[in-house]
């Protein structure tokens, strides 16, 4: 089972759009510094899962027929709307599994085209896709959330993002059992207030030792929090990286 | 005065993802045949405005304080994605007139970010811009869509797209003065029945028939249209030309 990062940013991306501090004005001089829509590809035997969606380009990226489907976490347009184009391909159906959200994004739902919403996961529901198994975790964000629990070829991942904290049935269910690897959302660097939809760093720290995985990546990285890093990175928590576009874990 | 289209396709663009049709195919072998979301740029001396934003590299495209504002058509995804991410710039403000539309995109009166809507057009209002005179003219489309006259440099030009044929109002103010130029929505090739939301190579031939422009130009241009095209290009009028991607009028 292979996790790719393909996306590692907050809404805002890195490089923030006319933001010259250190962070932002490093991407623009450094493409491998730069960060994309947040947003995974899952691998599993046969099976091969977009999380997310909010790249743009997912129908150069994907060629007809190369993706068994999409697991959304929500309908944030940083991470959907790339569907807004994908929908009117033709001569195939991607199915789009995700929470169960009555608005969805723009008229999504109203002309899916090629895309089948007919099937959103109930909070805990797992399903099996050939050697993998998905199980939907609801999250804490401003929006009806998934994390994902994803198993297969003798490895348990978690992936939660966009959330701040872990509701407790989500916490307990992922305590039952120990995670090989954790990938979770970071947003921000300490904040001297409790955040709102996004965890800083206290809070994916405190997370990551109430989970105990086996190693930890943060995602979700806003500019304010690589900024931060420059300064102190090796403050991190052995067994905790920080993600970076492109990443196989 | 200088108009780029910077793309000409319909909401699939061109080549539609999955289809294999002779012009889709054809757009996946030779880069130049493609089409992207139907967008524009007006540059008339100091003056530089995009025409719709469905284009999803605007940062990349249009360096901070690069535009002086953008001129939305309609709030459809494929004229309005590209706000989506623009948005969350810093550090300055982008006006976006367009038309009084509640609805908008998503959630971007929400969050508006960088943009500014406060200065919606009204039908027929004109407004100047250094050097750059806009008229905003109604057209006839599923949402509140407004094409644009643009005067400036001594030329004229009208930029229509969607529209199914043209309001009466509209037709009598662009038919008082001649206008050098018409950029007009042309979706599809002759179609058995009367189209609904947009031109086809019909009703387009006949709009320009009644507006006598110096020159036409049709955009929005489907995959169905350049493949009828591939078999008839030889049947369109004189002073009649099909748009490319990156055509500097």
């Amino acid at each position: 089972m292979r996790l790719t990062l393909l996306g590692t940013a907050d809404a805002r991306q890195v490089p923030v759009y006319g933001c010259q501090c250190p962070a932002c004005s490093a991407a623009l001089l450094d493409p491998r510094l730069r960060r994309l829509p947040c947003s995974a590809l899952i691998e599993c035997d046969d099976q091969r899962w977009l999380i997310d969606s909010g790249l743009t380009d997912l129908t150069e990226r994907f060629p007809p027929r190369s993706l068994s489907g999409i697991l959304q976490t929500h309908y944030h347009a940083d991470h959907a709307q790339g569907l807004l184009h994908l929908r009117w391909g033709q001569g195939l159906v991607i199915p789009v599994h995700g929470p169960v959200d009555p608005e969805g994004l723009s008229d999504l739902y109203k002309h899916p085209g090629i895309l089948d919403f007919s099937q959103p996961f109930s909070a805990f529901e797992a399903r099996q896709f050939g050697a993998l198994r998905v199980t939907a975790l609801p999250l804490v964000h401003s929006k009806p959330t998934l994390g994902y629990l994803l198993e297969g070829e003798g490895r348990r991942i978690a992936y939660l993002t966009d959330t701040v904290g872990l509701p407790d049935a989500t916490q307990h269910y992922l305590q039952r059992q120990p995670l090989d690897l954790l990938v979770l959302d970071c947003s921000m660097p300490p904040q001297p207030q409790a955040p709102r939809n996004h965890n800083d760093l206290s809070l994916a720290l405190h997370t990551i030792e109430e989970l105990q995985p086996g190693s930890a990546v943060l995602t979700h990285i806003g500019h304010t929090l690589d900024a931060w890093l420059m300064e102190h990175r090796h403050e991190l928590p052995e067994r905790v990286v920080v993600a970076r576009d492109g990443m196989v874990l």
